[in-house]
């Protein structure tokens, strides 16, 4: 299932040398992404993976002008086919493959196609080979699902058992993925993504992202309005929002790629400058990540004690590869019997003072460094909703700490009323915390 | 702003009583739900609203066959309308309407019906008036924004100031809403969804989602195929997977309700009973969700302690509310040293037979127990990768144990390579293993 390279050309578009070439007049790229499931049209399911292909194809300069959704029927996807294939460069088809009865894309590719079907041998031995190595039994249905058009260019999937399908179709090159996410992504980034980009067009997208934390989009971009007013056209700014984050996108369009990389770093700088320490990091790290980096540089380790964000700070610490090497681990006290008997947080506090409190994740920071022995101890507790809330404490209402053995600092959020909004929140502000705390005290 | 009744009727499709009516032909009424936004297209808004209407309009017996993204382009949404005017009865548009964008569906619906815009007092009034009671400033574009094509029904938005707009073209009708969920929500719930069921054509559509755990979609499908292969063309199956779990998601058309619902139950029921305790639940349920009402049922408590799932079994069970009732906490012991030290698990254990076996597992289960004082606890240990494997206990290799104080379980299991996906199907497989303990043990 490997991409052999004289296949690979076959898909190739005619190139911008090429006096025919397609893009000379169509001038830019464009792409179609076509969604086929009834789950999508019955709304069971949201279309995430439209959005995902959507910001990939933009990020290396694909205009995407249309995104469908269509029902699992093959007469349907041969219509789309042939539509979008008359008016799109690029065309990526998601679902509808798979080892059950709603497998229909591979036929209707067929038929769009006017192809047959074959058995392939090798697609057959991976899908084996792959469920051997899960201990899986194979079972008679899956050699059925192993003939595919004749030209099918197969993209590898170590993440499933259907391997993603590219065809070159007149003028457009079409790339047929299964429709679970992570399958989908797996073969887009793996092999999908550079088939798109073989058929550039000598127009050159850069793009920079600074990643923020801490302060919302409205300010930060209040607070860099002087810089974004003095960009030239060709360079633009997008903010991009998330939990407690804002990430800064910039980008410029020419085809001098050395000027436009000094063009592009001159105004990054002039914004980092700006924001400081706000600033946590570059283009797809993730606050974890660079907190990570931070704590291996530094030759430190912590642990967290976590209330209301119930296991979701840990999750976003391990889920970094590698992470074992500065982080021993977490306690969970959910319960306050827990905080109690395993963090050593005293009865008087919780009911004096409440869990919620700063004297509470004050005691569950030092129980933790006193249990665990990091260099470093997080805790976080608060409510998390829909109930638990009160007049003085309503939900959303979180507490932080961060400390080491010299020094601990606490302090309040008011997050909002969603209960997994308030977790990520919690965990988002625990983690940035975590590193201004590094920042200035190591 | 208030529908008036003459108007309304005036949006009335030839009715299936009216010997000429399109339905007669049509069969049954469909939609296409197109969204306006270059937003959309690169990714870096999901399109939420197209899977809300899209479970509305399902709920009501249409039947979605298109949804679509289109850019803020006025010629792409007249080229849009025409096409879905001429292949759907419904036809909804949201976005591009509102003080913050061009205003380009408005002018878009205007060139495409060939009419012209007037001044419409009654919504300048309305828009002022709720610009007030925000303590909101008009500004001078705010006339300019009250301009609407003459033949406009208008749809009442008590969310924000642009109104949803309705009209009859040919043999559809068009709705159109603003692109804010909130404000798209309360124009469909509180005019626009009476406005299509006054189209109604008789058509019901019923669907019911079993929830599957712990099998294949490829196993489960071959397991139930002769059930399948027995449904009549009129019902259909989709097979959804997801991690450690399938959705089987079975839909039923026809008219006469009553015998639809027994239908569907009888090839519901044949599949339950088929799958046993496989199945977990049923049509939006989480497995957490289902693990916590057991646990509540048999009045029990538990706890975790995790390795390799580094909190993600723990956010799963607390991101249900109310899960407090029956979670005490969690200890992640992610070093050596915490399982020795937190969890009691032997050194002799960890050095003859490593962190990743059953005896390790089963003593965090039984360290656990015995810290927490909890009912149940579970355990996971494994190997997350992309590092740590060997040859005999290779990347994905997850040991898990369930236990009280009388009986312990425990199992391996052997995942894929990708980290994320380990942590995640460790902990929904754990989830699982839980849910089967209870089911045997009490």
């Amino acid at each position: 299932m490997i991409l052999q390279p004289e296949i690979h050309n076959s898909l190739r578009l005619p190139s911008k040398q090429s006096e025919a070439g397609i893009f000379a007049t169509k001038n830019t790229m464009n792409a179609h992404i076509i969604a086929i499931g009834d789950e999508l049209l019955i709304g069971q399911v949201i279309n995430t993976n439209a959005a995902w292909l959507g910001e990939k194809l933009t990020e290396i300069g694909i205009h995407v002008d249309k995104m469908l959704v269509i029902p699992d029927e093959e007469t349907a996807i041969v219509d789309q086919l042939e539509k979008s294939c008359a008016e799109a460069s690029i065309v990526i088809v998601s679902g509808g493959l798979g080892p059950t009865k709603d497998d229909i894309t591979k036929t209707g590719i067929c038929r769009f196609l006017g192809s047959s079907m074959v058995f392939n041998e090798d697609v057959y031995q991976l899908i084996l080979n792959y469920l051997k190595r899960q201990g899986r039994e194979p079972n008679p249905l899956i050699r059925e699902h192993c003939y595919f058009p004749k030209e099918t260019v197969f993209l590898k999937n170590n993440m499933g058992t259907a391997p993603g399908m590219a065809y070159r179709y007149k003028d457009a090159l079409i790339i047929s993925v299964p429709g679970v996410p992570y399958e989908m992504r797996f073969i887009m980034e793996n092999e999908g993504i550079e088939l798109i980009k073989a058929l550039d067009d000598g127009q050159i997208i850069l793009s920079k992202t600074i990643l923020t934390a801490g302060e919302f989009e409205a300010r930060l971009a209040h607070r860099i309005q002087d810089i974004t007013d003095a960009m030239p056209a060709h360079i633009s700014i997008a903010f991009l929002p998330n939990i407690n984050q804002v990430r800064l996108r910039l980008t410029i369009r020419g085809t001098d790629q050395v000027s436009m990389e000094k063009k592009l770093n001159e105004f990054v700088n002039r914004i980092e400058e700006r924001l400081g320490n706000q600033v946590f990091g570059h283009g797809k790290e993730s606050l974890s990540e660079v907190v990570g980096k931070l704590l291996v540089k530094n030759d430190l380790t912590m642990s967290t004690a976590e209330s209301c964000t119930g296991g979701f700070l840990a999750h976003k610490i391990t889920e970094i590869p590698g992470s074992s090497a500065y982080y021993c681990g977490s306690i969970i006290s959910y319960s306050n019997e827990l905080k109690m008997n395993l963090l050593d947080v005293k009865r008087e506090t919780l009911e004096s003072v409440g869990a919620v409190s700063e004297e509470t994740v004050c005691e569950m920071v030092a129980g933790l460094l006193e249990k665990t022995g990091t260099d470093i101890a997080v805790a976080v507790s608060g409510i998390a909703g829909p109930d638990g809330g009160t007049a003085e404490k309503p939900v959303g209402t979180i507490w932080l700490a961060c400390g080491n053995r010299e020094k601990t600092v606490a302090k309040k959020i008011i997050l909002a009323k969603d209960r997994l909004k308030n977790i990520e929140g919690a965990a988002m502000h625990a983690l940035d915390m975590l590193r201004h705390f590094i920042l200035s005290e190591y």
